[in-house]
């Protein structure tokens, strides 16, 4: 039986570790603050980050990170994208020199402008080959509770991808593999921007001929980068690329979404987080990040582009979904 | 100034018939009915199939397929697929022999498979050059109360497609060319099937996750068959295919997805059809003709093959949607 650490008991930390004890495999759940440790060990619930959802009383949760890589082949990286490499630096010297290093984080790093198995790689030392990401239409509280799902393990280490697959494969959970990791990776990191352009149209009122429009663009510009860093298009055609992006632009519970409507309803980056859990979109960060790698690899993002401007150079939103479809958007 | 014949006047035939006359082309709209080209005549109404939308005084109707046709430059035919070869033997001597012939109806012919703008061509005796398709995220509700959307007209020869694309574009409708005529039909006859799947889905209580699964599965066996009759996979991946299949599977108000619910919830066809305003849904017909083309051109369709189990051979939802996730759907 494969020994997993999951760190980062946000929701989807929490909802994966479910689904590898589900799965059989032995998998401890490290969380930062000792209270959400407790809860998961003791009440077998994570009433912060993902309430209502009974988790599996054979998951362990500790906020000690030596106790939870204690003997890890497969040690998930679940804290979000601008924190990892800082989190990394302190765990690396806990980590088996030989185990599999599974990132869920979404992101570009800002800055390095690196992917983040590249921040793996990079800060612990580990080979490429030794990195994996996993990337799909997994809406976190969905797959908690126990819905169908199927996702992509990427690892340019075939076998490694299988053996990551089964730890991780049950009933509701269909985990595939892929040698393509860059492609999961651009797909995951541009989605969120998308997610946000897709809130915004909707926070104007409009409907799902825009909302279809803007994926399809987006999915475009998200096609261009990733070729231009040596992702295969079909990766970006499949769960990793157009299921991850459809399933974020569609939900409601989704944090980029939301957010992206409370920007078009007069709201402020501060006000938009207030709303969202005290949490900045994920997308609110990247945008800047893939436009500056869109840049650097000479590809054009229109979208990313726009979604930039209103994040952080003042544009309105109107003024960003009229650029975005060619003409002026008009009040209602 | 263009002159148009808009030939039915369901809710795309109006809704498209408007934006016509909004782009200054002189249009005219045939209807079925008498009472129905009366009420968009006097009333600047459609209360039978687009209610509550206002439409422009310049927009003429009759029920008199001579007066639609008399001078047309562009022949728009926006009768249901099925019917298309019935009702354009009866149009043929009445159109012009250097009009363009631009299809809105969307499905492969039962019976001889052919797109509709084959069907075009044999019947009327046009060359292939003087057929167009037009096909988007195109939801003709939305389109009917001015909301911004953008379109592909396909046509082989594209100097007619240019012209076509100067006749309706306006303020909120933004249409595209391209010469993939293939490639945007193969999106327009396989997005109703994949809607149909994700309303049954969506009938069981899953969510986004599926939903999302879904729609990447069926671009998927949508891209290959399209590869395999000719067509361009970035037409698939643009408006014309991942777009389309966007918005129909992802508005409350598709008749296909409304269809594919019902039966999930244990109606009939003929139950669904009632509940759909008498209309059977498109996909139940051509999840038929599409999985024969399939068939004949040596592709595996497996969303396409559940959905026609469903439909005509008696396999229930639940079983269905389980083989297409690859496991089985326990009830909740």
């Amino acid at each position: 039986m494969a020994r997993a650490a999951v760190l980062g008991a946000g929701s989807w930390g929490t909802a994966f570790a479910k689904v590898l004890a589900d799965a059989g495999t032995d998998v401890t759940l490290w969380a930062r603050r000792a209270e959400v440790a407790e809860a998961i060990s003791t009440g077998h619930v994570n009433p912060f980050y993902l309430d209502g959802i009974e988790l599996p009383p054979t998951l362990a949760a500790t906020s000690d990170p030596e106790r939870a890589l204690d003997g890890a082949d497969i040690v998930v990286l679940a804290v979000p994208s601008q924190s990892l490499r800082e989190n990394l630096a302190a765990w690396t010297p806990l980590i088996g020199s030989d185990s599999s290093l599974l990132s869920l984080a979404k992101g570009i790093e800002s800055g390095t402008l690196l992917r983040m198995s590249e921040v793996i790689s990079e800060v612990t030392g580990a080979d490429p080959s030794r990195v994996a990401v996993l990337s799909g239409p997994n809406l976190a509280r969905e797959i908690a509770a126990g819905q169908p799902a199927a996702t992509v393990v990427a690892c340019t280490d075939e076998a490694r991808a299988v053996e990551i697959q089964k730890s991780c494969a049950t009933g509701y959970f269909r985990p595939y593999t892929n040698v393509d990791v860059v492609g999961c990776e651009i797909g995951g990191a541009c989605k969120n921007v998308i997610a946000l352009a897709c809130g915004m149209a909707s926070g104007l009122g409009l409907g799902e001929n825009t909302n279809a429009s803007i994926i399809t663009r987006g999915l475009a510009e998200m096609i261009r980068l990733g070729v231009a860093l040596g992702a295969n298009p079909a990766t970006l055609a499949g769960l990793a690329g157009v299921g991850d992006l459809v399933a974020t632009c569609s939900s409601p519970l989704s944090r980029n979404r939301t957010f992206g409507t409370h920007l078009a309803q007069g709201g402020t980056l501060a006000s938009a987080q207030a709303a969202t859990r005290g949490q900045v979109a994920e997308g609110v960060k990247s945008c800047t990040s893939v436009r500056a790698l869109a840049q650097r690899s000479g590809v054009e993002m229109p979208l990313t582009e726009a979604v930039h401007k209103v994040c952080h150079e003042g544009l309105s939103v109107r003024e960003a979904v009229g650029l975005l479809l060619g003409r002026r958007i008009k009040p209602e």
